[in-house]
């Protein structure tokens, strides 16, 4: 199997090196705007050869993985529109990507399998790249109506080959649940250390911050513009859960009157977060 | 030199092993209200020995750590008020303890020189005490104009012997530095837990959380009890931070209207923390 990437990132370069592990490609070429980043894809033997754009990538291409930030995909489908060639994603939104895909692809949208591997990690570039980020990481697939069983049954072996546990959701439900879990949590720990940075006294603040506030924040340094592309393509679901939690904030502002309400609280959120870690 | 050790917890528990290692202390006596936890810390060899209260803990002590929930603090205090060791603690703010310091100890009072070891986990008790616990880390000493320079130089020994590393600063200055770095993360880690639970799909919500939603939520598995004594003893500085966060998350909300306002606010984070990890 020939095998495209457009993007080779941190997602892209790690599909490209698991499914080459997994010997489920012979074939690997990439696509991105870096050059260095390029340079040091093919280094690492993640990437075969180098295309120019994403038509020539896909020209002989059995699967395309688009893995670039989510705002460049309607153009990376519009190349994409007179290939063969069974297409997936690693966009962390899905409703804007099905989106973007529909409009640049037309008629040939049953090729698009959208995906999203909850595999982040506030490292990127090809550097960042490894055969195992997926080993037993979720992804979900939001097949599409348009999807013949055999596009899904083969994109989804494709991300099974890289170890990762497949889930089916529509693209609604997956931006929904991603918002409460993975978006809103971001939005907090950019908003947490924009607000130290800024304070008159914030030399002194960080360096009083411990283990709690660095693992509170570890993913406020993620990307900026790909964080920047899910805020905006998610934004109806980003500002329920602003709402939610906002209203969840003034809950507990009202428990610092009530020393045991509070650590009811306190405990209820402990123990659920116990038997989720005990479960996972 | 003898060392009481009034609560032997994580904290109290580390101290004793930490001084040990460095020779620092000879023999120590350990209070608490959990008698398996007591019996655990014998069977470590964090205490030597064990007392029915910090009266009689404290009656050979040459310094004695107050290491127990912030709320017990006042009773533990008028417990030591006929012994002469000095004393130190392990409270996580330090006004309100002063406050019950001196209340207990009236003109005592010279004899408690107040400490906050920033070296919280998520993990307490007995079991979770480890001799390099402080290691590397601070400890912040909030001397009392009643001290004298023997008395807090003999304290700050005995954290160094800890190997942390030693800052002084005014009681306040503590607790409004450490709401901003500590005890507010604490607070929104515990209101996400709580709010992803109550929906009605959390069991789905917490099945699609990954490592990101773990980190940020790690310190949601601290101890309820000792968080709501934070949280009722610091409260006008919790509600000043909750009051400033709200604002800059009024400030993201408003700029997901606005991607290149957003993305450079993502970036400035990003940079902020990335600064503060290299030089830490």
């Amino acid at each position: 199997m020939k095998l495209a990437v457009i993007g080779v990132g941190l997602i892209g370069g790690s599909f490209a090196l698991a499914l080459k592990k997994a010997k489920a490609v012979s074939h690997v070429v990439g696509v991105g705007r870096g050059e260095q980043n390029l340079k040091l894809a093919r280094e690492r033997g993640i990437v075969d050869a180098i295309a120019p754009d994403a038509a020539m990538a896909a020209r002989d291409a059995d699967l395309v993985l688009v893995a670039a930030p989510v705002a460049q995909f309607e153009s990376i489908f519009s190349s994409l529109r007179d290939s063969k060639a069974l297409i997936t994603d690693g966009g962390s939104t899905k409703r804007d990507v099905i989106a973007a895909a529909r409009k640049a692809l037309g008629g040939g949208i049953g090729r698009f399998v959208p995906a999203h591997p909850i595999a982040g990690a506030e490292k990127s570039g090809a550097a960042a790249a490894s055969a195992d980020l997926f080993q037993g990481r979720r992804v979900v697939l939001t097949p599409l109506a348009e999807n013949s069983p055999h596009a899904v049954a083969k994109v989804e072996r494709a991300w099974a080959a890289c170890g990762a546990r497949i889930s089916q959701m529509p693209a609604d439900e997956h931006d929904a649940v991603l918002a409460a879990v993975s978006h809103l949590p971001h939005l907090l720990a950019f908003a947490l250390v924009h607000e130290v940075a800024g304070r008159k006294n914030s030399e002194q603040l960080f360096s009083f911050a411990a283990g709690g506030f660095r693992d509170f924040t570890r993913i406020a340094s993620s990307h900026p513009e790909m964080w920047r592309d899910i805020c905006a393509s998610n934004k109806d679901r980003m500002l329920e859960e602003l709402s939610s939690f906002s209203r969840k904030l003034d809950q507990v502002k009202a428990l610092l009157d009530d020393p045991a309400g509070l650590e009811k609280l306190f405990a209820e959120a402990r123990e659920a977060r116990d038997r989720w870690i005990r479960s996972s």
